[in-house]
């Protein structure tokens, strides 16, 4: 196959738009791959700074390099989730990157937090993707406000939304169905836009950009994702892929060209604000500081009992 | 496993429903589900005539055997396709289910009106299974209000309308979405109540039930439907299924609980109706007089090359 665009031999074969690349094509096709959905959703200006959150894997990493290159006033943020071995590796990873091209991060050890996510789920019988969901839109939120970002940009990539978008869909999850889209702007005064700019790149391509741009990321999964439904539905999708090239990106497009909209209500209540830590919320206290709570409550107890079980 | 309801040994295992069943107790269970699912849904009554739709499967013979033995008052209506030995055979079966039991059957040859489907798709272009929905609809509507049955049912399972519905959300098919349902109401006066009583049946169990009950039907697949997508997305969810047992029923039974409401727009414009033959039709002619017309120039053009062809 030849390359689309300067027909020299192509290194990358997109079944789904039918076309081919060799290696400068393929990343000049990303960056405006991504340039234009960052314009045709209107995620943000060149004015504006960024803060993207990366997590050492190929997608947050190809998305920085990406907005780098594109010329975007960017800050990565990395959270340390304090999972073993993998967590050191990929805030390595992250580190390295960050170090190599003089980026500028913004590093948050949860384990410093008292907050790891194998001590969260310890204390709490949460689901480990569950908890850790609610600790990084926690520590994005509000590290974007507190530090003046306008926006937060993250590396959810096609295969991402769709895996999403199909368990949102299974469960008829009208509420997850509003919400689901690229760009999601502020419904408080303590929140900032949330958008992907990647949410029409592939897992594959994603990969293939990191290769061809040097990028050391991480590639191992995380160990709490094994079993996870999302590879389930990854999984089905991929089957769908493989035999209607495409579908994935019809799926996810379509959904957010004519679907979403049936079901957004015509009234949805604003959050209100957390009692606790003043960021938004749906109730008294933010899903962070139930979270938080639920924590300090059975680490207190624990306490106690070791404290009786030494005196008995 | 033991039966859930008898306690002797169990003979199928549902996972689905994390219940066992002996042949009695699943015979019982199976009739009684779909009972439920005619009141519940407020399908038919048993005063009503119902026209049954058989194509000499497991399904609709099985939705046939379950209706006579709950005591309603049932017709059943067969096209014969003419897809060669495969509606030879189906046709078969059905006439053999039907005299063995003593039932009334109306039997459509499409062969005898011209328009068998390898006929249809000839002429056309069209795939099999559109143009072969196209024509079941038309003759199961026509019939039904010509011969003055309120309602047909056919039988369509859990599989099916699991798989439709993947269909219509893949390509957010906002209008497909807004109509699928187990009980369509007429929205034209030669529109009669269309009715899926099998909705909540899997393939699986309906098998099992025209087995236990001694139902000779027809067990290949139609030789159109290899390579369907219907059967892609079939092999999907069974991959979910097998992953996450119940999940199909959730799939399907949310979408009708609370998934379809958001599809349904305030105004959707009725039918018109046919100049050509008096049914429904969005347009001047309705879906199977557009086919017939297709076939009927086509035919005339072919008839006159070769007309001129046999002169030269």
């Amino acid at each position: 196959m030849k390359c689309t665009r300067c027909k020299v031999r192509a290194e990358v074969h997109l079944r789904q738009h039918n076309a081919g690349f060799c290696r400068a094509c393929f990343i000049f096709y990303m960056q405006r791959q991504v340039e234009r959905a960052i314009d045709k959703e209107r995620m943000f200006s060149k004015e504006e700074p960024i803060l993207v959150a990366v997590s050492g894997g190929k997608d947050s990493l190809a998305l920085w390099d990406i907005l780098i290159e594109l010329g975007y006033r960017t800050t990565g943020l990395h959270l340390s989730l304090g999972i073993g071995d993998y967590s050191d590796a990929s805030t390595r990873k992250t580190v390295d990157f960050t170090a190599a091209r003089g980026l500028s991060l913004i590093t948050v050890p949860l384990t410093d937090e008292g907050l790891a996510v194998p001590t969260v789920t310890g204390f709490t019988n949460r689901p480990a993707c569950s908890a850790c969901g609610t600790l990084k839109r926690h520590y994005f939120d509000r590290l974007a406000v507190d530090r003046g970002f306008p926006v937060v940009a993250t590396g959810h990539n096609l295969d991402d939304e769709a895996a999403r978008l199909m368990g949102n869909v299974l469960h008829w999850q009208m509420d997850h169905l509003a919400r689901q889209q690229p760009v999601l702007e502020p419904t408080h005064e303590r929140f900032v836009r949330k958008v992907k700019p990647l949410y029409r790149i592939s897992e594959y391509e994603s990969a293939v950009y990191a290769f061809f741009r040097g990028i050391d990321y991480i590639v191992d999964e995380c160990p709490n994702s094994v079993g996870a439904t999302q590879l389930l539905y990854k999984d089905m999708l991929n089957r769908l892929e493989a035999a209607s090239p495409g579908s994935k990106l019809t799926f996810v497009q379509d959904f957010f060209r004519k679907g979403r909209a049936a079901f957004v209500r015509e009234e949805t209540a604003p959050p209100q604000t957390c009692e606790r830590c003043g960021m938004p919320s749906f109730g008294a206290l933010c899903s962070f500081c139930k979270l938080v709570r639920e924590v300090e409550t059975k680490r207190e107890r624990r306490r106690s009992a070791a404290v009786v079980g030494g005196h008995s």
